[in-house]
C-alpha cells in the first residue's frame, strides 16, 4: 500500500460525469416522487430496464469499430455481441413490448424513471449520464390515449408546487402540418427536394417563438440574415404559399389558436383532415382543463413522430447561470410514435408517450426549496472514552424524529465544532461530566457556527461564551430541541 | 419500416441482464426507503457517484487487450482513458475521499444506493446488474464509529418489519483473529508459507456454521473429506494449536460468546490486543442493545479488511426457489478497511462500512407483503366516440386517493374486459347512456376477473349476470367504491 507516487492513479471523477451531493439528490428525489404518485394515481405501472441493450436492439447499426462509442457507449460481450448503455428509455420499451408482447395488457402503459448514458462532449451543464422519465401506452390508436398524457402532465406539474398560471401544456399534430404542408404543394412522399425543403419549412415553424412571425416568413422564403450577420437559406416557397402557412400559425404567434380555424386550411388534404380528426379528440377531453389548448407552432424535433406532438412549457421567468431571467424552454414533451415496435416485429403498433425533464424542472424550482433537508443535531464527544452517553441522547433524539448523530471521530473542541459547522448542523448537544452530575444538558444554537469554531479553542472557552447556549434537564432534551427548531 | 424479417433485430433482453415489474420495483422502493430514513436519521448524507470510474482509480489494472471486460465491464474513452461501470460502491467513495478530502468533513459519513455492474458468468438468481446499499464512515479510527454502525444495521432492520428476536448483528475483529493466529506461531508479515496456512486457518473459522466444530478441526489438521468423498487438505496445524483456535471459536459454536474470554487468548499478541481493545469499545455502545454480539466465528472475505468485521443475520428460515425452508446467510455484512484511500493519496485513512444485501433482504421478506401496490379502478369505455364522461370518473376517483384510469385503447367490451383482468384492476365503472340517464353509474367487483372476460362476451351479457355488481347514484361513486375495496 505505500506505493510510490508515481504508481498511484489520480482521483478524478471521468470527463463528463459528475458526483452528487446530499441536498441536490434530495430534491431530486422529492422531484420524482411526486411526479411518480400522479402517473401511478392514472394506473400507470412502474417498468424497469436494464442499462444495457444489445446496439442492434437499440436502433443503431454495429458500432464502427475505429469508433466504437460514436453516440452511446458500446462493448463487445465475451459472445461477440455488442451490449450499449441506454441512451434514452424509449429503446428499451420497444424491444420489452416486442418481447413481451403476448402476455402484455392492450394498451400497454407504463412509467419508467432512471439515468441514460450519451456519449457526447461534455460541456457546461452538459453532462454524458443524466436522469429521465418517461410515460408511455402503447397499442390504442385512440386521441384518448394522447388527452390522459396531457391531463397527466398538467396534473405531474401541479404536484411539484407549480401553480395553474405557471405552466402550459401545448399539443399540434405532425398529422395537421403535413396537411397544411400539402396544401402548399409540399406533399409527403414526395422527391428527396421536397422532403429536404419540408424539413426547412418544419424548422422555420419551430422557431416561431423566437423569431417571430416576419422572421418565419423570411425562412420560409428566400432566408434570413442573423444579428451577428449570418445567413440561413430559406425554403424557397412563393407568397401565396407563405400566406398559407401564415394563416396557419398566426393564431400561435397572437397566443389565440382555435384549432378549429385550421380544419379549412387542410380540406383538401387526407393526412391533413385526419390529424385534425385526432386533434378534435384530444380537444374535446382537454379544453375544460384550461391549461392544456392547441398550438399550431409546436413542431417537435424531426425525428420518429407520425401524429400528435405535445410539450409543456413554464411561464415563469427563471434564473439562468449568469443569473439572469429567461423564459425556460419545454419542460416535457412528447408525442405518437407508431413505428418503433415495427422495427423487430414488421407490424406497426399505434404507441404514444411523454418525457419529463427532470433536471430542467428542478432547475426551475430550485429557488423554491421545497424539499429541505432536515435539519440535523450533533451530540459531542466530551468523553472519548465512554461515548454511551451520548449515544443514549442521540437515538431519543432520532425515536422523536430528530435526526441527530454523535461526533463519532477522534478529534477534539475544536475538530468537533469545525465538523458541526461543515455538517451544517443546527444544534450541539453537550453532556459533559459537570451537566451530568446537575442532570443537565447544554444546547448551543449552531446557526453562526462558522464563527464559532473559528474563534473558540477549547471548551472551556466555547462554555464561557454563553451566548445562544442553553442548560435544560436531561428530561427536557427532547421539548428543548423542538423549540429551538421550530423557532429557527 | 417494412424491413424484411432477416434485416429485423430480435427483441432480447441482454444475457444475466432482466427487466423488472411493478410489483418488485414498489417492494425493492419499500425497502429502500426504509432503510434511507434510519441512516437519514442518524445523519448519514446522500451522495452519487456516476455509473463509470476511470479503470485505474477501480484498482484494477488496465484491462487486458485481449479480455478488456474481465470482471468489469470497461471501455476506452475518445481521449484514450479505459472507463469502468463500478462494480461496488466501495471504490467510488475511495475516489471521491481521496479527490476531495480537503473539503469533506471529516469524518465523512455518507450513504449510497444505485446499480453496480459484474461482467460475470450469469447463472440463476446471478444477474449482472443488481442494486447495493451501502453506508460508510471515513476518517475516524473510534471503535464508536463502527459502533453507530451496527445499531444503525439493527434499526434498518426492524424499520423492514422484522421484530427483534428475527435478526442478529454480530462483529468480531480481524486484529483479534490475528492475534490468535499469532498466538499459534502464525504471525502477520511472516513467509509466504505461512500467510497461505493463515488463509487455510480463516476458511476453517469461516466454516463453523457449517461444518461444526470437528470439522473445522480437521480442516485446521490434516484435512477434511466431504460426504461427496472429496478432500480438502488441512492447515497441517498440531493439537496444541488447534486446541487454542478451538478454545478461541467454542464460544461461537456453543452459542454463548464471551468476549472477556478471548483476552487471555491473546494476551501475548499486540495486534490482538488492539484488537481486544476495539471489540471491548463497540461493545460498551452495543452491549445494551440485545440483539447485537460478538462471534469468534465472524471472518468475511478475505479482502481488505483490516480491523472490525460484522454480518446481520436472519434466524428465521426462508423459503428457498424449490420451496424448502433454509436459514439464509448474511443480509448485511461490512468492517474496516483502512488502506482504501492511500491507493490514491499515500495517507492511511481509517474508514469502516457496512453494505446492505437489499435483494437477499426483499427475497426474505417476500412473503410478508409489507408493499401492496394500490388497488386499480378501471373507468370502462362505452362510447369510444366521447370519452368525456369517463375522464371526469376517474379523475373525481384520484382526487379521492383511489388509483383509476380510463381505458384508452381502440378495443370492444371483450377487449376492455380482458385488459381489466391483465391489469389485476379490483373494479370496473361503467357509465353507459341507459346508466346517464338515470343518474347513476354501475360498479362491478373484479375480485372474479378472470372468469368474467372468458364468460362474457357482449355488454348485454355482462349487465345481465349481475353477480357481484351494482348500480349507484352518480354522486355515491366515490363512497361505494371505498367500500368495496374496504371490503376486500
Amino acid at each position: 500500500m505505500n506505493r510510490s507516487k508515481e504508481e498511484r492513479p489520480k482521483a478524478r471523477v471521468p470527463r463528463g460525469f459528475r458526483d452528487r451531493g446530499a441536498a441536490e439528490i434530495a430534491a431530486e428525489r422529492g422531484c420524482l416522487d411526486a411526479i411518480r404518485q400522479v402517473l401511478e394515481s392514472y394506473g400507470f405501472d412502474a417498468l424497469e430496464t436494464p442499462a444495457f441493450e444489445y446496439t442492434d436492439a437499440l436502433g443503431k447499426f454495429l458500432p464502427d469499430l475505429d469508433r466504437p462509442n460514436e453516440g452511446v457507449f458500446s462493448l463487445a460481450d465475451d459472445d461477440g455481441q455488442w451490449l450499449s448503455l441506454r441512451y434514452d428509455l424509449t429503446a428499451p420499451l420497444a424491444r420489452y413490448v416486442a418481447e413481451n408482447f403476448q402476455h402484455l395488457p392492450k394498451p400497454f402503459r407504463r412509467y419508467q424513471l432512471g439515468s441514460v448514458w450519451r456519449n457526447e462532449k461534455p460541456g457546461p451543464g452538459r453532462y454524458r449520464e443524466f436522469t429521465q422519465f418517461d410515460a408511455d401506452t402503447v397499442g390504442s390508436a385512440s386521441p384518448s390515449a394522447d388527452a390522459e398524457l396531457l391531463l397527466m402532465a398538467a396534473d405531474a406539474l401541479e404536484a411539484l408546487g407549480l401553480g395553474r398560471e405557471e405552466f402550459v401544456v401545448k399539443y399540434n399534430s405532425r398529422k395537421l402540418l403535413d396537411g397544411v404542408l400539402e396544401s402548399c404543394g409540399l406533399p409527403l412522399d414526395e422527391s428527396r427536394e421536397t422532403q429536404l425543403r419540408r424539413g426547412v419549412v418544419l424548422r422555420a415553424i419551430d422557431k416561431l417563438d423566437r423569431l417571430g412571425i416576419s422572421g418565419v416568413r423570411a425562412l420560409l422564403g428566400e432566408g434570413r440574415k442573423d444579428e451577428s450577420g449570418d445567413f440561413t437559406k430559406g425554403a424557397g416557397l412563393d407568397k401565396a404559399q407563405i400566406d398559407k402557412i401564415e394563416a396557419f400559425i398566426s393564431g400561435a404567434q397572437a397566443g389565440s389558436h382555435r384549432l378549429e380555424d385550421t380544419q379549412a386550411l387542410v380540406s383538401e388534404s387526407h393526412v391533413g383532415q385526419q390529424g385534425y380528426a385526432e386533434l378534435k379528440g384530444i380537444a374535446q377531453l382537454t379544453q375544460s382543463h384550461g391549461r392544456i389548448e392547441f398550438d399550431p407552432g409546436i413542431v417537435r424535433g424531426l425525428e420518429y413522430y407520425t401524429g400528435a406532438v405535445f410539450e409543456a412549457q413554464l411561464t415563469f421567468p427563471v434564473k439562468n447561470e449568469d443569473g439572469d431571467p429567461v423564459i425556460m424552454g419545454s419542460v416535457a414533451g412528447g408525442g405518437r410514435y407508431d413505428d418503433l415496435v415495427a422495427r423487430f416485429t414488421g407490424e406497426r403498433v399505434p404507441a404514444t408517450g411523454i418525457s419529463i425533464g427532470v433536471s430542467r424542472l428542478l432547475n426551475a424550482l430550485r429557488e423554491r426549496k421545497t424539499t429541505a433537508l432536515l435539519p440535523l443535531v450533533i451530540v459531542l464527544a466530551l468523553d472519548k472514552e465512554d461515548r454511551s452517553g451520548g449515544f443514549a441522547l442521540a437515538a431519543e433524539l432520532r425515536a422523536n424524529n430528530i435526526r441527530a448523530e454523535c461526533y463519532v471521530g477522534d478529534g477534539g473542541m475544536k475538530a468537533q465544532l469545525k465538523y458541526a459547522d461543515r455538517r451544517k448542523a443546527a444544534i450541539a448537544v453537550m453532556e459533559g461530566a459537570d451537566e451530568r452530575a446537575r442532570g443537565e444538558v447544554t444546547l448551543k444554537d449552531l446557526v453562526a457556527g462558522a464563527e464559532l469554531a473559528k474563534s473558540v479553542e477549547s471548551r472551556a472557552a466555547w462554555v464561557q461564551e454563553r451566548a445562544a447556549q442553553v442548560s435544560v434537564p436531561r428530561g427536557d432534551l427532547v421539548a428543548k430541541v423542538k423549540e429551538m427548531l421550530a423557532s429557527r
